[in-house]
């Protein structure tokens, strides 16, 4: 496609004129389009389409002083870990005619900002983000510019705005109690690295949590940070099974390492979990489909999509301050933990 | 976080007088950085921190009338399968300081019209989409409104823009070609609905063609149209099972719904392939990690990532037309494809 000397940008009095109809029209067909017969409905998209006149960008954002547009930043796109709670949170503001538009940072926090900063110089209405933490200067910059803004996928009643999700610490406890009533003594962990990422480090600490109660030493623990994907997670796992005592579980930081663990374990001719138990955590599809299936947190990523695109709904249109809310995970049992080997 | 009164949106000279330094350093610290001492840069980036200055809103866009901003539509975030070419090609625009803006479709033509529209009116400079058909009137507005545009995952030299990408119909006409050369002929396929979707349809013909080469009737091929998901591929696979003649072989459009026919073969007490085989397409991380391990078609998502960033980034910066580039799949085997027993 060539690209021509852009056009005027096409106003609605353009489109009422090409239409034949008032400008009033034009706004009722966009706004209330039962309230508009169908012959002059049709004439009037009609002209939006000849003109390439982009409602978003006229009567509505103008009447409303805003774009309907809602922005997120997620960690990554890359193993589907955002996925499904992001599909959930996209329908439902779809259901009130808000588009969402995403942008991905890698894990990084400069980035991030970055993203956040573009999202908003574009017009944003609201801002959907994972995780609490960050530097306090880009809320405040947030809070000053009036974006209003949810925090999702951690549940923290202390972070400077509404977050909806779980509490990572005591998802993660539940799963390592019960990795030791099996058993295990010599725990080894790969996690995303946790400066930066507040639910790494919950996780890692209630698992220490989970050992000092069982009368373990928490210190003990055998750790490996690493970025989130498959081929980190076999690396990581690999760096564990040499060191000394060697561990007979392996718990992961999420389903992804953990399956790039399980991987390396069969090539590696360990089983699972007769030599060693694998665990992950948010059960994403990978945990059912991996062989054997893999024990792990489940996570309501979709109820936490939708709960966070409701409340940032309100937050937006009727300028409330919006409400965190806590959600339950629960440990979900499949076939890579078990007791460890006599 | 509570919204107050919004502020005036800080501009450049607020900034120059903040740093107490002229507007023109305040615009050589935002685009050539080296070309400033790193004491007056600290100074820049403190004001424009203090401020909340969105610098793509401001010196950038207007230098250039642009916002250093690409849209991307895609047809959905879940199961990761363009994920990684999203990844890829974020990383290129990265390079030149370029932000990503991303929306999700759902596969469904009338929600990706109304995002194409948003993120034009949101001010992107360039347009990254998946596959080539779309309502001519679409390519008629970017075109009228001079929005550079490129399209992926498809190598179409009659699109209307440029496309670069993978030619579907012969990806998929080597794999059919193979399963027929192991002694299949009774060929069951797994289908996203062929409607408004280009790869899917091409991937179908293929087979057909295939089967047609080999003497076999085209019209024997047993078909199954469903949604993108590891579920609905498991359901069609249970379908396909039920018909007569059974299938030996069950080809499936993607990785995804491969994954879910596998899932469901197992279930159903089939072994994989001694009573059937199972193939994909995309070759994306479940094909490896699933057991059997999946025969499938590689595609070069990285490289075409890659390459569209750096195609759309020439067309946006230096107005060319951009060139369409053909990209190589290849048959991937593993052991979910044998011979059919006798």
């Amino acid at each position: 496609m060539t690209a021509p000397p852009t056009e005027r940008t096409p106003t609605l009095a353009d489109v009422a004129r090409r239409a034949g109809v008032s400008t009033a029209t034009v706004s009722r067909c966009l706004n209330t389009p039962d309230r508009v017969i169908e012959e002059t409905r049709n004439r009037v998209l009609q002209a939006v389409r000849d003109l390439g006149y982009s409602p978003n960008f006229g009567a509505r954002a103008l009447a409303a002083k805003r774009t309907n547009t809602i922005g997120a930043v997620i960690p990554t796109m890359e193993n589907a870990i955002f996925a499904r709670g992001l599909q959930a949170f996209q329908e439902e503001l779809r259901l009130k005619g808000i588009t969402l538009l995403v942008a991905s940072s890698s894990y990084r926090a400069e980035l991030e900002e970055e993203q956040i900063r573009t999202l908003v110089a574009r017009g944003a209405d609201g801002l959907f983000l994972i995780g609490a933490h960050r530097d306090p200067a880009l809320y405040d910059f947030l809070n000053r510019r009036g974006i209003p803004t949810l925090v999702a996928w951690v549940h923290d009643p202390n972070a400077p705005v509404p977050t909806i999700g779980f509490d990572n610490h005591s998802a993660m406890l539940d799963l390592a109690r019960r990795v030791i009533a099996d058993g295990h003594r010599h725990i080894g962990v790969i996690s995303a690295e946790q400066a930066g990422n507040d639910r790494a480090r919950a996780r890692v600490a209630a698992i220490r949590a989970a050992m000092d109660e069982a009368g373990l030493d928490p210190d003990a623990l055998s750790l490996v940070e690493t970025a989130y994907g498959i081929d980190e997670g076999a690396a990581a796992f690999e760096a564990l099974m040499q060191r000394t005592p060697r561990p007979t579980v392996v718990m992961c930081g999420n389903d992804v390492l953990a399956v790039g663990a399980m991987g390396r374990a069969k090539e590696m001719g360990y089983d699972v979990p007769g030599d060693v138990s694998i665990t992950g955590f948010d059960d994403i599809e990978l945990a059912k489909v991996c062989s054997p299936g893999l024990t792990t947190v489940h996570v309501p990523h979709r109820q936490m999509g939708t709960r966070a695109a409701r409340a940032l709904i309100s937050m937006v249109s009727e300028g409330t301050p919006g409400q965190g809310q806590r959600l339950d995970t629960r440990v979900v049992l499949r076939g890579s933990l078990g007791p460890p080997r006599a």
